[in-house]
């Protein structure tokens, strides 16, 4: 991010960035006009909050969350707002979570490949990562049947705290979990609970969820039968609106909700109230769910955009999964191409003005499996339309010249 | 503060709440108004911004700090702009700054009485606290070498790596640490750097400085000479303005900044631009610095209120410190009355509907020295006159009961 930010001349197809675009000043004018309007309003806005956020918001995002999983087809009961814990972003959810759950040395599966700050939270906390290969339908309950064994077998399991899941349009690789597999999943860690001597939990980031532009919406993990206890989600209000205003939200089982609660109020007493109140009148006055077509209309045409120039551009041995939703087209190189921070062809794009997460930070250090090393995630978030087209043909430009020699 | 938001009808002495009444209301609008007036203003303030915060702000911030530490009668040059981080609050500053310098099983100095939060970040962090005595003049600097060299006699000087002061109007006790003082314990900090094997850093907390209503300003640590590389100056703009904004700032030495950044990266990429923004237009507008008298002197006429009312109301053998800013009175009952949370006294308050912070949750756990349990954090923040009135009366005739019995 600080690199895009300090060479604006780069193309970044890097940073998760919104589009600017799509920026929905009116909405917020309007918004911040309705909660300074009386002074009545704005005191509370202007005051501290409580830990755990503002009532009113979360009770509007209980009732959304349960609304979306009931029209995602899931069988939902209300999900009581007491649950649920508003924060700095769905990030802040996710460093609180590994620092409640987790002591240094633990394990955390996650998702191989997987979303690259959360293997850097998860160093900060001295965890170890093991990844759990992916299927077009999320994670390979196989697969993680399998590493749950082998953790149980070498001693590993005692330490193994929770499955993180980014399960709506993967970061980095654009897949959506089916609803299925999270029960699957679910299933599968609840087995091994008795073994481990403690609840396994599973930690759905939901943060792209939004930001859907094609297909149908699935249920969460918290419509799974009984998953309440073991299910902490993560979504976010950023993405889908102002990434500035930075207000995302946890849904906690009770055992959780106190010990991050405890954290929380050690970080920071909880987040901005004036985001929150401002948030809370943007999805009161529908102006939130207004404006959230015409931002998945302009991904859909960017995502559109990318996967032309990557079809005209790129290398015949080139493959990448088309979005549908999120931020991020997942590409893979023929496999002689390196594209790793320190690769030839990741400098040579840098050269050509053009930055790309390279696919290789986005593996767990499991000394298990090779990390593949021919990946990047490229995201259609923040570019423009004609930065991306150019951005993509510089690298398959690049990419043609390597696949020649 | 969460009893306090559940329960209206007790009056909070207890919480550094910002008075009601002075919350900024018409400011607020104007700078938000400001900010979103054009789509070029408003787009960089609904984006992410960088992790460190928006430049605009860390200039301005740095250009104000050096002018009051100047005003002060600091001889300063400029603070270098890329010193500073802008954070959640200055909370958030201490927490990463914990969580930067220190492993567990590590030592922090801190005053004795200090910030009980502060307690509760070390205690998450796996940090020993020791209490250093203080002077009306901030700590006592032969106590800081008595503590230093007995800890590097019984082999804790070797995890020892930072002294957390409250500067200003401290948090309990309401004092002020003088210039001098300051020098004075970063000389002995110093001298124990070789024994210790590594810098000693000052950890100056100056939520309270702009909290003024009587007196000069002092400068920071940061004015003392040569001890730019030894000193994190925590400082916010959450009190002294809208506690709803939730924006401070920490100047840091080089050595740790990049560590901070790559934490408070994890933790949540950066502070709400859109805070930060309207921060910078109330800055820049002039009413940030036009808003600061009428706070001041809110808190003067509701520190008054208090004073007399402790006058009247409580036992001679009572003893308190006199604010001259900041948002509390230190009170020390008799020895035999204590006030702990588990107390008699403090459920008798409660009954009353007083809540007050016990004395004693404000000492670290330090097994050199036993822990005062007669003392009250008494906050004129938020309550209002009247309530203060009320409230102390009600304490006062709980402790006259109890020192006649």
């Amino acid at each position: 991010m600080n690199l895009t930010l300090n060479h604006p001349q780069l193309i970044s197809l890097a940073a998760g960035f919104t589009d600017h675009e799509t920026l929905p000043v009116m909405e917020l004018r309007a918004a911040v006009n309705q909660v300074l309007n009386t002074r009545e309003s704005a005191l509370p806005a202007l005051q501290y909050g409580s830990t755990e956020g503002s009532g009113e918001l979360r009770r509007i995002t209980a009732a959304r969350l349960a609304a979306q999983d009931t029209a995602a087809g899931g069988t939902v009961s209300a999900y009581p707002a007491d649950h649920l814990v508003i924060t700095n972003g769905s990030q802040q959810l996710l460093y609180l979570a590994a620092e409640a759950l987790c002591d240094p040395g633990d394990v955390v599966l996650v998702e191989d490949p997987t979303y690259f700050v959360f293997l850097g939270i998860a160093q900060s906390h001295g965890l170890k990562c093991r990844g759990v290969r992916m299927t077009e339908h999320g994670i390979d309950p196989e697969h993680l049947d399998r590493v749950l064994y082998s953790l149980r077998k070498t001693g590993g399991l005692r330490r193994t705290k929770f499955l993180y899941l980014v399960s709506y349009f993967q970061n980095p690789s654009g897949l959506t979990a089916s609803f299925e597999n999270k029960r699957q999943a679910l299933a599968i860690l609840r087995a091994y609970e008795q073994k481990a001597g403690h609840p396994i939990y599973l930690l759905e980031d939901a943060a792209y969820r939004e930001l859907r532009f094609t297909g149908d919406d699935v249920p969460s993990a918290l419509a799974v039968a009984g998953a309440a206890e073991r299910v902490i989600y993560a979504g976010t209000y950023s993405k889908p609106f102002a990434t500035g205003l930075r207000v995302g939200f946890g849904w906690l089982p009770d055992s959780v909700r106190s010990v991050i609660l405890r954290i929380k109020s050690n970080h920071d007493f909880g987040t901005s109230n004036l985001s929150q109140c401002i948030l809370a009148a943007a999805l009161k006055n529908g102006s939130y769910d207004r404006h959230l077509p015409a931002l998945q209309n302009r991904y859909a045409r960017k995502a559109k955009t990318m996967l032309k120039s990557l079809h005209a551009a790129f290398p015949r041995a080139a493959q990448w999964v088309a979005p549908q939703g999120g931020l991020y087209c997942w590409t893979q190189l023929p496999r002689a191409i390196k594209t790793g921070p320190r690769s030839a062809f990741f400098r040579d794009a840098l050269k050509a003005n053009v930055l790309y997460v390279p696919g290789e930070l986005c593996y767990a250090d499991d000394t298990t499996r090779p990390k593949p090393q021919n990946g990047m995630r490229l995201s259609f978030g923040n570019a423009s339309p004609g930065d991306i087209q150019t951005a993509i043909g510089r690298l398959g430009a690049l990419a043609q010249r390597r696949a020649i020699n």
